[in-house]
């Protein structure tokens, strides 16, 4: 975690142009954990990924511009859309990947720092709401799935659905402080599978 | 909203001490919401409130202390524990007050800049973890009551229950920017009652 070693120097797939991209999300994701928004810049991102900052302006011309593709790409690793075959195990996996990501100390920071921030720019407000429409909207899969499957009926709301999944883990982060773990993750999904289930019945 | 009509003198019941805290309190949740908690100072809540700011002081040496009195009294009077008779009913009942809470342009202001503050004060997030343990052991009353009624097993984790129910309505808020309304609410708290109901069953 040090320009001395630069990422960039990695051995990743995809060549020099994918390796400088993966540094600098890699970089972003953690001065905003340490520094919060106000100490993300550029120059900072720049200095922590081992590259040139008209590197970063060329492809990032923007703090927002940055966020977004940092958090959509550790969104993309951490958190991918699980299709394990049933709605309670996808809905299981979901929240212990939710779990494993925002979690983790980096993903706690960014998290925090991130919603403060959308609170007084409107430029990260933007962004957030942009992320979470993609986000929701690729993640409905899992909805759309279990409606093919008979799971559920097929006019499941699967955006109340994954909010309601993902909900009190982001409590627990962001209001009450209490611990999430990967037995939290699995009581929440148990719950709310059965009262997606349920809601057929009705 | 003016310290020109000071609201201390307006007639409620508990006499002259109950009038200043009712205007301190009033005047916390409107510097909070406005001026964010780097703007909230004791004399700011002072002159909103139109009292001397050694009544501030003598009362609520810190904002934190402020902050956790106003927070409390906001929730008591705007989402009273429901009791209808039926979790249904009173799942329903407690989401509609949520959102009629936080859904209001102080109450959202507040939440916002709350939540932004706990990621940098630990005196906030202490303040903020105080509120929420005494909020949802004191709304555990429902799940008691729905167990009591035999709507509910008795192994049924309340917390859980809670913190899934207001979950989606703080992901609106927070995290995606969705309108949240009285709709929105229903439709969480019959997913939510639907899975609390069917775990017994399981």
């Amino acid at each position: 975690v040090s320009s001395v070693s630069p990422r960039v120097g990695a051995r990743r797939p995809g060549g020099r142009s994918a390796r400088i991209r993966d540094a600098v999300l890699a970089a972003t994701a953690e001065v905003l954990a340490e520094a919060g928004y106000d100490g993300l810049s550029i120059e900072a991102v720049a200095a922590r990924a081992g590259v040139h900052k008209t590197t970063v302006y060329r492809r990032w011309p923007t703090k927002a511009e940055l966020i977004a593709e940092t958090t959509r790409e550790r969104s993309q690793q951490y958190v991918p859309v699980p299709d394990t075959g049933s709605l309670a195990g996808d809905l299981t996996a979901l929240a212990r990947a939710v779990v494993g990501n925002i979690g983790s100390e980096i993903g706690t920071n960014m998290t925090r720092t991130l919603v403060a921030a959308s609170s007084t720019s409107r430029e990260v407000a933007e962004v957030t709401a942009a992320f979470w429409a993609e986000r929701l909207d690729l993640t409905a899969g899992i909805i759309d799935r279990a409606i093919e499957r008979g799971e559920l009926p097929a006019r499941s709301d699967a955006h109340l659905i994954l909010e309601t999944l993902i909900g009190p883990l982001y409590v627990r982060l962001l209001l009450t402080g209490e611990p999430i773990d990967a037995s939290f993750a699995d009581r929440v999904a148990a719950l709310v599978a059965a009262g997606a289930t349920a809601g057929g019945r009705s």
